[in-house]
């Protein structure tokens, strides 16, 4: 490989191309090959990975060996190994190699999918991953998808197609100075993400206009205390806009009564958004298709294949039985669009139903790894991780000084470490410190929550390469680590 | 290569995951070296792309190499080639060697640079490559950075930024119901981007509370007529919050007179946004740096890299004078990430400047192109950009029957067929029909637009790939349409 810099125009010369695409091949073959070998969590203070490279936008064109060599002396050494099979945060990881592949054939593409005729296979692609997704885990063909970057931007969508169908016009008048436009309100549990609230404030609704219901002991939303919101809203004057019920909390992956809300709902004109980021996935077992019970009524419904479909970020889809209220807000067609933007109906123009107008592709990374792992591949490496938790969960249980800090559900299991004779606070801080000290080791990876006010330690169980035996590794260091700081005495 | 399908349990093996990593640089390889030689528009009815593949998620594993094969026959019919050097619709497109190889390492690396801690790596080249870009194109360094996907969101962003900072607690009570907030208006041209209105659309503030300037004949913002709609506003009892100017406008890359519209922004209090997603590039020029006059005084900045800086879909930059107004708006730490989010100023966290907390990694691929084409590989490229539209500007100048539809500008040339003795509606026609025949050809792309409501075609370039002999190409193809249409007589 020469080490030969980009002319003063063009692109790489194709020979030289080739070869550093097979060189890059390479270098994800050997990182994914060694990447249990890694220390998780990079031993590096704030400002060294920008000390690595110049503070000033280079002179002149650096030879592209020099550039790839950098991956390994510069950017390594700052990057957290999300992909890693004891990486327990969050919600694992969705890395994997035949979606790795769909990653790289759409970025060599490299299309938009704003409308079909600028993108048939991306957008008919995008149609097909969301029918196949949609029927997996139990969504009724009423619904009809699209498909964005996060939850949060789904949940907005979902939230401002509620807004606009309240009436009021809103789209065109906003709701700002209006006597005629009541205080809407949203309903979400004390568990719900924190996107519910973001979405209120960018809607111009408001923070406060959030009410957070309480939840029961097993952190479900309670529907009574829902009800009795509500109707001390509705007396108030308050207008109830949208109830966001949780499949799968974030914290402990609660899973609220959906069906009762969604009762709530029907009776007083409310939209029913689901918030089923991560427990979406868990609906495609049959053992957990329970969670659905209610999801025929509810208007909208999110699930992130990127959380535990094997999809890597970003990929969050958005079903609505609703897709003329979301168009009615967003279809927008600027003028040098116009000649792309069918509008026959014979095909659909995502751009029609979101902000961005420009959208990656997507599908590809989605439809190749379905297929590679088929209905029954995605079937059991789901069941295989509500097993390791669950395994976790019995580890947790059975060990003194340790209490389940919540029911365990699908894959994240939430303990704390309960050390007799210590304060509450103490308690607290050296639960976050196990946390800290097991990813401070590079060997395991956690992350700490909070729970009605108390810290916990949360592992999530979601990466294709995770076994049993990263599970009983993160365990132990778990367990050393807190025998060391003193949480388990 | 075997035809194994994936084992009940995992991912590919390691040994066949790194031939089909090689297969695919091979396949990435050839579509880059055979781009010019693909029909850029594939004839396909709707549907097609659906029907080559299965209706129903697949039961079981399907091989892989099966999988890869289907790129070819069930994906590639489907596709616009953006990446053709005769693609010449929209801002021509940003494919390249270096930001090629970015997008695969990050895809490799699948981290989600929400919080410093867990991407270091993605959030501090995220701020060396901000840096690197307000330093190209002479932002001062009040200005401060953070990357969305898209200049739509972006400008959302600094819009809902506005909307705080004009007074009244909007973060947390909204707009909705409340004597005390005023109709928040916005002002923008009649050239200005679709997103402005799906911003305010967003914000609860009203798609009619867009103000919409008139332009000169070179349609830019008059910014007597901005004066004059602002006082009229104020007079009203109106509150006017923003006005967003354009440096780039989408259809005729026209640039407002930011300097102007500064002042009156200051006299009043009014927050600037500078949409310069495609005109931020031009300013890297020292010949382009005259766009920026004034932008020193702007509140907020747009710039999309992945629209003529090199950078592949989707990147775009929101540059701010007020970071703390961005984040007094979208802060929001939940108690998962609350260990993670380190709050002490020694690093950012970008999720605390956005809706969006999954954040992919996108700093790497520009990290990788800005060092591979050096400032003066940029600066020489998107120069050569406006050296072949001025040189299509001639051609259409030139030639009888054909008017320039607006004043040539960066790359953007607009044109007109004026055939003699034809009705305004049916040379409007005869001009959609002329770029839909040049788009079903096959061999060139271009776009129409309408330009105070007359059609005319639309051409930009900004491809690295496209030279001289590609714009000939176009303008050949674009002459032999016209003269078989009968728009050339």
């Amino acid at each position: 490989m020469t080490d030969d810099v980009l002319g003063a125009l063009g692109d790489v010369p194709p020979g030289e191309m080739r070869a550093y695409l097979h060189r890059m091949a390479d270098w994800i073959a050997d990182y994914r090959e060694t990447i249990e070998t890694r220390t998780i969590v990079p031993h590096i203070a704030p400002g060294e990975v920008a000390a690595g490279t110049s503070a000033r936008l280079p002179d002149h064109a650096e030879p592209m060996s020099r550039i790839l060599g950098d991956l390994d002396t510069v950017v390594m050494p700052g990057v957290v190994h999300w992909g890693h099979p004891a990486f327990l945060g969050y919600f694992g990881s969705t890395s994997n190699g035949p979606a790795l592949l769909g990653e790289l054939a759409a970025a060599a593409l490299n299309v938009s999918a704003m409308t079909w005729k600028t993108s048939p296979a991306a957008t008919e692609l995008e149609g097909v991953v969301l029918e196949w997704i949609r029927e997996l885990i139990g969504l009724p063909p009423a619904f009809t998808g699209v498909v964005y970057d996060t939850a949060s931007v789904a949940t907005l969508h979902a939230l401002a197609a509620a807004r606009e169908v309240s009436g009021s016009e809103i789209r065109a008048r906003g709701v700002a100075g209006r006597a005629d436009v009541p205080l809407h309100r949203v309903y979400t549990s004390d568990q719900a993400h924190s996107s519910v609230a973001k979405a209120m404030v960018v809607l111009g609704l408001g923070e406060e206009n959030v009410v957070r219901v309480p939840t029961d002991d097993a952190f479900r939303l309670d529907a009574r205390a829902l009800r009795a919101a509500m109707e001390a809203d509705i007396a108030l004057g308050f207008r109830p806009t949208a109830v966001v019920a949780t499949i799968g909390t974030t914290s402990t992956a609660s899973v609220d009564p959906v069906a009762d809300i969604a009762e709530l709902c029907r009776t007083n004109g409310v939209w029913l958004h689901v918030d089923a980021a991560y427990g979406g996935a868990f609906a495609a077992l049959p053992e957990g298709r329970w969670v659905m019970r209610g999801v025929e009524q509810a208007d909208s419904f999110v699930v992130n294949p990127h959380k535990w479909l094997f999809v890597p970020l970003d990929f969050s889809a958005l079903f609505t039985r609703h897709p003329d209220a979301l168009r009615s807000v967003f279809s927008l067609t600027p003028e040098y669009l116009r000649g792309d933007a069918t509008a026959d109906g014979t095909v659909v123009n995502y751009m029609d139903y979101g902000i961005q107008l420009g959208r990656r592709f997507r599908a590809l990374k989605a439809w190749m790894t379905f297929r590679a792992l088929g209905r029954d591949g995605l079937i059991s490496r789901i069941r295989e991780h509500c097993r390791l938790a669950s395994l976790l969960a019995d580890r947790a249980t059975q060990h003194p000084g340790i209490a389940l800090a919540a029911p365990p559900m699908m894959a994240i299991v939430c303990f704390r470490f309960e050390p007799a004779g210590t304060s509450a606070d103490e308690t607290d801080a050296l639960n976050e410190a196990v946390a800290e000290a097991v990813n401070a080791s590079g060997m395991a990876y956690v992350t700490h929550t909070r729970l009605r006010g108390v810290s916990c330690v949360r592992v999530g169980i979601g990466n294709i390469l995770t076994t049993e035996r990263h599970v009983e590794q993160v365990w132990s260091v778990v367990l050393s680590e807190a025998q060391r700081l003193g949480a388990l005495r």
